[in-house]
């Protein structure tokens, strides 16, 4: 299997398994159980939470554990802005954020928030000066995500977060594609929040985190029990949560090689695909995510080339994994700019520690055959090129 | 280890771990990926589902996967009340609710609907009677746990169902302590939303389902894709759910094997556990959770038992994990009329399906030499018996 669908989900590493067995098994116990199996348990939750926020350079007290990187950016959105509501309620987000921000805010629209979607460049940046004009004396949040596991594009988080807080405005960034795959420094980027995803780096489903600055107010998301200091509660899924703190530590002492690994066969990837004619890279060339590719190839469905990777086994995506079964433009790509024929020709490689250079052969060598194939089909293509414009791009 | 804390958590059985782990690891995929591997992990979940739904007699399409019980119930409590805010803002939830259910009606509170919090008998039943005299024309959600995890004492839900029905009330109830330990039917309970939690069933942590009966309009917790038909988003935690689907499987055959032998041991519990001076069964004598045994121990504090059974080998717990390290007085006594000092000597033993003679034995054994030794070493004892009394209780 030749896997290139790592935004998507990973395959846990075997040593973040092995950390976690015995919590299925004899360390079974809940961590607020004062006895000693409960307290063992409650301990591995602690070392854990020390792993990930050395991943993200913060204080463990500011890692709060969750269920998945959704539910971080859940929390955040809906937390962050409903602690300031008396402050406030304009809200800044952008259009090229994850469908869990993206629908976050759309969900307190209906609870008397405003909210702007900031435009994107052609590249998926979205600007400073952007910011600075959305801003208003009502605004208390804004959430932009570290980078788009869509188009790979790499955001200006603490030229953002610098603009925020001189207007006294709360700063959330999505690092569900960043954390373990760039360095990623809180500390240093600024923000008051940062949502993380365990199986983004090779931990498991079912972990992910909210980093929140000390200090920074939030209501919960979920209610109950005095877990995680009273801002998440449910019993802690202790064997997931130990799971993520060895992928957080091992991803850690990794992340320059495995970049490094990466953005060298991306470097292929690129390269040898824009030589496909009429293929075009979407995002940023440069400021992007080590390990992505995505493109646009005009004239033909996505969903046609995944197939027929597919029969070569060969696994990509088109567009983002959680609306690839809604067969809908991109929201993402059409921000940018591109037309809604164009976003359907879209197309992802995002690469992991796992992938060789055989496998961007593969793909080298099968992608041009596949398109020219999947062309000669096409109506479109049959009526000649240069019908469909992409605007703004080439 | 003898093992009594079944009500916190369960280790989980080895067919369930079994059925996991593939999807660790080979089957690692996005079940939202159109490729083979995101087929085989979608596949994966509706089995699943089929087998959760098999548990508690619905439609596989009626179960919503969350990340854990106190996940379904604040979905539930929020997202049916949100769904309906426009008829009404009167809720109905009991005193004898888990913090999750509790925590999400107080937080509703501050954003205008209005909350009853009915006050159960002096075994922890709510009465009928109480739910409709607090039922007025702006009432559109009731939410009543099928038992109570601190008392055992299992609530009249079919009749409660009945009556919010009549007046078109929604009615929900928190399952977590019922499902996979009695037999439920939420087709016969007529419930419009039940509440369910993996690890109460020796399935996994990290796993819980909201069943939602067909037609039900909710509002999400989670948003972000389309994952649940939209109703709950983030990437699946497939092998969680797996997890939870096998032990449901299983948990649906051994019923009532497993109901016989857990009520034959407590009932052993309950007789030699009475029969130590002052000492007296808490919740319904017979309306109570097979395998659950819950007492108070006049003149002593909860956690000193606790850490003596600990030291021989026996772990039990005071009132419910979610509270036991705050070390308040429980609510859910008070409100049967205990006194708070009455509340400090709670203790609860829920038992398993390993549990056996030999544990029981131990615990007739060391608790009344630890209740004695306490005693002669509490202040409250030596000052003669009698002082504190319990209103409404014997």
């Amino acid at each position: 299997m030749r896997y290139f669908d790592h935004v998507a989900t990973n395959p846990l590493i075997p040593e973040a398994l092995d950390a976690m067995l015995p919590y299925f098994k004899e360390d079974f116990g809940n961590p607020l159980s004062v006895y000693g199996l409960g307290q063992s348990a409650k301990q591995a939750i602690e070392d854990a939470r020390v792993q990930v926020a050395g991943l993200v350079n913060c204080k463990p007290q500011e890692i709060v554990f969750t269920s998945s990187g959704a539910e971080a950016n859940n929390m955040a959105l809906r937390g962050l802005a409903m602690a300031r509501r008396k402050e406030g309620n304009h809200i800044i987000v952008s259009r090229v954020e994850h469908h869990s921000v993206l629908n976050s805010a759309r969900a307190l629209e209906k609870e008397d928030f405003v909210v702007t979607y900031l435009v994107p460049d052609k590249f998926g940046m979205v600007s400073s000066a952007d910011i600075k004009k959305a801003i208003n004396k009502d605004t208390i949040l804004i959430s932009i995500t570290h980078a788009s596991s869509e188009i790979g594009t790499i955001e200006p988080i603490s030229e953002i977060v610098k603009i925020g807080h001189e207007h006294n405005i709360t700063v959330h960034a999505d690092g569900v594609a960043t954390t373990g795959n760039i360095p990623v420094d809180v500390m240093q980027l600024g923000v008051d929040a940062y949502s993380i995803s365990a199986h983004q780096f090779y931990g498991p489903k079912g972990a992910g985190a909210l980093y929140l600055r000390r200090g920074q107010r939030i209501l919960p998301l979920i209610y109950g029990g005095i877990q995680e200091n009273g801002r998440r509660a449910g019993t802690e899924n202790v064997p997931a949560i130990v799971g993520m703190g060895k992928a957080a530590e091992i991803a850690k002492v990794e992340l320059s090689s495995r970049m490094a690994h990466v953005k060298r066969l991306r470097d292929r990837l690129i390269d040898g695909i824009t030589k496909i004619e009429k293929v075009h890279i979407t995002g940023h060339p440069e400021m992007r995510l080590p390990g992505h590719a995505s493109f646009v190839v005009e004239y033909i469905e996505g969903e046609g080339m995944l197939l027929m990777l597919e029969a070569n086994d060969i696994y990509s995506a088109s567009g983002s994994a959680c609306t690839s079964k809604a067969l809908k433009a991109s929201p993402i790509l059409l921000s940018m700019g591109y037309s809604s024929s164009v976003t359907h020709g879209s197309i992802v490689f995002s690469l992991g520690i796992s992938n060789t250079d055989e496998d961007v052969d593969q793909v080298l060598e099968y992608l041009p055959k596949i398109i020219k194939r999947l062309r000669e089909m096409s109506p479109f293509a049959k009526e000649g090129w240069g019908d469909i414009k992409e605007e703004g791009h080439v």
